[in-house]
């Protein structure tokens, strides 16, 4: 007979089980997760303190492949001071977002749940409000302009891992919406398609507010 | 004794428990709603054929909140002919919707995953689909709108079910991280003042390029 398993536990490991189970259930409990890692509950409370603990480290291994720009992480391509603009950085950092969270909608709801403590998902917002600020944002129109975006991703996240026939048209539709789903959902990349145009929509709207705020100002 | 109960069952109140369970688990089995409205899963399906039926009915219930303006559920409030903006009219869509999905967040990823097929759900899209019409979207154009406005209401109403702390900075926080921190989370009725300018940001650039195009169409 083999010599019973006896698992080496790691926060990473802890994290990704958690992650498997809420891809595949929507949801976690510290009993089911310490029956997937083959250990009692109680082996789990001497690596982790709670289940927002582990929230926070599933939210940290979704977030870990955002890369922001001009910073070590993104491998130092740019020549010092020919950083990207305020918009650009925050376009990047939107699209890792989408990125990583499309492979986990089911983590979505559980994020959102929770505050925000871990350090790297943190290093990506404090990414955002520095941009913003260089944009010219105000503390408070900044935290909105971030949750604005943060709101945006989660949403296209979700769009991103719908059915392809995300609406199917009865007999009482219009021909306003019939012709758009015929148009529509078929597009090669659609999810990825429209979630750059909202994007783009949002950021251009920010940069033209941000010129005339300039203009009036004179400078 | 009393009399064992024999429970009555109908789609609406399979649809209520169901949203329940998924409100308090996040998700919900064919054998755990049978044993919530205590009957047998077979006597369940007598009434709805499948989970994406269930899932069809949740959405249903929650949608049904959603006033379409100029429609006969809004009232008949305004005079023939004197309806709203198409602007106006997607505007007043989205804050109904919105506050329908803020009070089931856990509802949504369940929601996004199956196909929509439910009549009143259908009739929300289809009215945007109208409204993005009458401001000039040729149907794929239309398409991406619609998922658009989609993606923001949902992510917003994540947003809006948050704790009130959503981000705690460490000491690794930049000064415009904190202050953004500092000014924005306590303002009052933060989730909503904030679904209202990403709103505004994203029909006011569609109304800006629908002014354009007219322009340059010497219309």
């Amino acid at each position: 007979m083999a010599r019973p398993r006896t698992p080496k536990l790691s926060r990473p490991g802890i994290a990704a089980a958690a992650l498997d189970l809420v891809d595949r259930t929507g949801e976690f409990t510290i009993p089911a997760l310490a029956a997937a890692l083959r250990v009692s509950p109680s082996s789990l409370y001497n690596h982790v303190c709670s289940k927002a603990d582990i929230v926070e480290l599933m939210r940290g291994t979704a977030m870990s492949a955002v890369a922001i720009p001009g910073s070590e992480d993104d491998g130092g391509a740019r020549a010092p001071g020919k950083g990207p603009s305020w918009s650009d950085t925050l376009r990047e950092i939107a699209i890792g977002y989408l990125d990583s969270y499309a492979r986990h909608p089911r983590l979505i709801p559980l994020l959102t749940a929770y505050t925000v403590r871990d350090a790297t998902t943190l290093r990506v917002y404090d990414a955002m409000a520095r941009a913003l600020a260089a944009g010219g944002f105000d503390p408070a129109a900044r935290l909105r302009a971030v949750t604005i975006l943060d709101s945006f991703i989660l949403g296209s996240a979700l769009d991103a891992a719908a059915p392809a026939v995300v609406w199917e048209a009865d007999e009482a539709a219009s021909d306003e919406f019939t012709q758009a789903l015929a148009a529509g959902l078929d597009e090669p990349d659609r999810a990825r398609r429209t979630f750059l145009e909202g994007l783009d929509l949002i950021l251009d709207g920010w940069a033209a507010r941000a010129e005339t705020d300039r203009s009036t100002l004179g400078v």
